[in-house]
């Protein structure tokens, strides 16, 4: 029903607490067009729409999703309910609406035994979708090679912002 | 179903995350004791049987209860939830099994707009039971009379206590 | 004397440790207003006016008050204080006027055993005054259905939201 | 060759940045060998063995390594180190052994953009196994059922810890 | 009234929030005795006696103290309501009884601006009872040279500890 | 030498880690000025003029300086280094310079056994000067009356602040 | 191969995580400039090119360098993975960029036994380089010199800050 | 005269801001016998003995030392000071004392701008000692011989542990 018309399936369902965590969304949406990863947005807090989450996550399972990415700050509990509604891998990304985002991240990352969810940096959106990718490619190799030349990528712009830094500072 | 053979209804529901929490627990039993209040301790955690929390907490409403008291340690959802699931007014104990509570306190003081929790101090579970006291006394009037008693009582150990002290550093 | 000319009583007293405060305040009565709640406002510090909050508290409980919330920020002495003079329940506020409100915040939370006050969120005006109206359902039964509608109005925009991002990162 | 005699080859490959780590080694052997996981245990510090690190991990990810595990206290850069050495998911566990382990949970998050580390709780050894078999049924859906039954022993401990309370609070 | 019996009258007024911060107390006893400063201990909870501490601390002021000691632990707000009772200066110590000491530390030193308190280090009664003979030195200037004699010791001691450790560790 | 042409003495000397921290001081120009207490300003760090520090500290107390206020920011050494030069009673103000001020509160704070320093909130100029009046009021009785004046006009505007609330929020 | 082409070769290597450290490293510049020390700057974070970091930080110990400085925020491994790779000096400077700097200091403070890192201050790109010169002037008397010079130049500086002051609070 | 009689001469003064920070030391004591350094410990705190300190280090400096390490806990000055009184590297250990050591660690590492301090992690005595041993070997270079010797030992440890884990974790 949620995921009905989505033209191709879904492979990662990326929920957000509020809409104002959409800067972070946007960090992934990046990532997933430049590695041909169908993700899907939405907007569902834990707290004021209980119910509709504890439909949406199995939904989104049921449709093909592989990974779940929750986004939320202060006291997080998005992704911990997410985990608890699942048995996808779910990765939680704190925003720093809050003190910083020391509350979010300790909100997400200190799960008690039997629920992980893998907590990623304050406002880390980049890395969640990585980190999904990543994941996706255990079943999708091409996408291990994706990464690979992802990672060169990074490299040779690490290399460049060198060569631009070593001829002002010469 | 849940508390239909509670003996004279209830009052006061009080969930712990994980039965490690009981000695929080314990320090409400004494209060709840002390002031006639009829309290049901159960343990249900967030993570690790949402379903019967989403059950447990309506029906609690159902049952006539007024106040919940959610106590929990580390990334402590259970308060939240409950007030997710609730409009009754919810306590939140955060436990010190963590990082010494801090990150309970957060993850329970943080809550985003729209729905409070109460939150406490770390392991005050003596706190969370005579604030609930002190709600249920907007009703029932004769445990306003109990509350000055017992703040009265306070004051006459602290006196005491002075005494004690003055005798001995004299 | 003190309330003794409000229109229609007094439900619920706030308390601002100083007039800088008045943004939390003023999220406040937007909800009391939405709920038709009559709640008065003042400031009185708990260190600057000692003497006229030993006499405010007790007033404000004669003139039918329920609730009492008190916003401090820094040192955050006022919510205990207001707790010492009182068994109604007090609602606590730390304010984001120190060292990010950690200060505030543990001012508050951390009370000693005896003496509770409800802490909220950093800033959390909105929920202080959403709680009270929680608390002041026990007995005004109509507040509850108002708090139920509530609730259903954050999921309906909950949803908007969601709906919104979905169209924008379709 | 570090991989070569394993029998039934390897699906996960963790390591502890010292020997002082094993109890967090020791919950993760009881969940690999619940769900039949061929893990493998190493010791190999970032900063001690740099040079065997930057071997070990290609050669895990060529013996069909398909997740990371990696524990370190204090300034922890083991999973860092890892994760910039694979395009395998790699999931960091925080030790305690320093600032109550705030040191090694911020040092394993706040990873930079482009390399990710999925951060556990701290201490967390049991959840960081479970993602990983989250991670590993993505291929394997067995582990998948495995992880549902799994899910409802929680669920069946957590009720069974409510009745036990139940009857002694009662 | 409260301190119409004190021989000799009195120099310091020690007040501790509660019975358990004896150990605290006792650290300034020996300095109060090698000084000869004439202080009075006693017990009283800015919480749960609140009447009678703004009856102590004038009572005190006029029996002839020139300086409050206020002793308390977790969201301390003991040396704060002590100096808005107060012009006389209010020396506050953080005891290590919440969170580290941290919650009662910052609830001491962050007081707003208007009414100052002298906060020491954690459990530092030792430093608020040398600081207070600092102040009680402005005007009986015997006091200055006693400090003086005390600061000769701590270095003669100091220099003994080098002495013994350089036999050590030759 | 130093204070050799100040007119009329002095009776506060306050020392500044650097030029940066003069916001903080000009609070206390308008506290002394409205108190009429003779203070002398200076900027001497304790790092950068070790020597100089040496010989203002002893003095300043020659020249009749009855309390030294010491203002830094970062790892502040400055109150700490006054502090054992003199046994004048030092008060010291962390500055927010560094992170958030938590440093310099700490670094002032927490000073060990036997050099006590008078720590105040971070930024907090116009306390240290209150402080520093009220102790002088030991000796000049004058100075008692005028702090209970002060005291009575922040009562006043704490009060017409509420008027102006009440107005605003009727 | 590297530092082939340097003129007069190679005294500290300065390498940033990324090109936005790039305002510590222009601190830097001013006072190797000022001392005639031969830096040379880099770009290389450890994550994103460690194979170069590798090749490099050995090929600066052939050309000469004897002290690494590294500069990274976040989960700052660059100082430690640079430490692991030689047995130069190495000083690490945390930057800003994350938590306030927070995460950066204790990934470079917090590093395990046997591998020693010199950590700065936050963004304290400046005494990262003095450091290097006092470490420098070990084997090249001259700067010993111009050290002390350097401190007599802060002092003058210091005690004309308060002059001005002075000048301005009269 | 401190240091006249020290056979051999003196390369690295340790000194310690009491004698409970001696366990430090004896970490320390164990690193300079391995590497042949000439080491002398003293007991020398910045605040009781500021007078000795300002003889000492200069003193030191003649002797010929070339590395100054000073530990402290809670508001630890020491390093700072003995910073301020050379232009040798000084190395600064913080000790877990106080508030875990986050309040010496910050009294350390946050050192103004001009006065370097090379700040270890939490009671670090052990890589205290061994950047020293790097430091000296910039001078003498038979110790860079044995510091990669000792990296190698490390290396070889961290292997066998890791062959002891592998046999019992099989």
């Amino acid at each position: 029903m949620f995921f009905a018309d989505l033209p191709g399936g879904l492979e990662v369902l990326v929920l957000l607490g509020s809409a104002s965590d959409k800067a972070i969304a946007e960090q992934m949406v990046e990532v997933f067009g430049e590695f041909g990863v169908r993700a899907h947005f939405m907007v569902c807090s834990a707290h004021r729409d209980h119910e509709r989450l504890a439909a949406l996550v199995p939904a989104a399972e049921s449709a093909g999703a592989r990974v779940i990415i929750a986004v939320a700050g202060m006291a997080a509990h998005l992704p911990g309910v997410c985990a608890s509604l699942t048995t996808l891998p779910v990765i939680g990304v704190p925003g720093s609406s809050g003190l910083l985002g020391m509350d979010a991240l300790l909100s997400i990352a200190q799960m008690p035994p039997g629920i992980p969810v893998a907590c990623m940096g304050v406002d880390a959106g980049r890395n969640a979708a990585l980190l999904a990718v990543e994941i996706l490619a255990l079943a999708r190799t091409e996408l291990r090679e994706a990464l690979k030349h992802f990672r060169e990528e990074l490299r040779r712009r690490n290399r460049e912002d060198s060569a631009a830094l070593e001829q002002v500072m010469k």
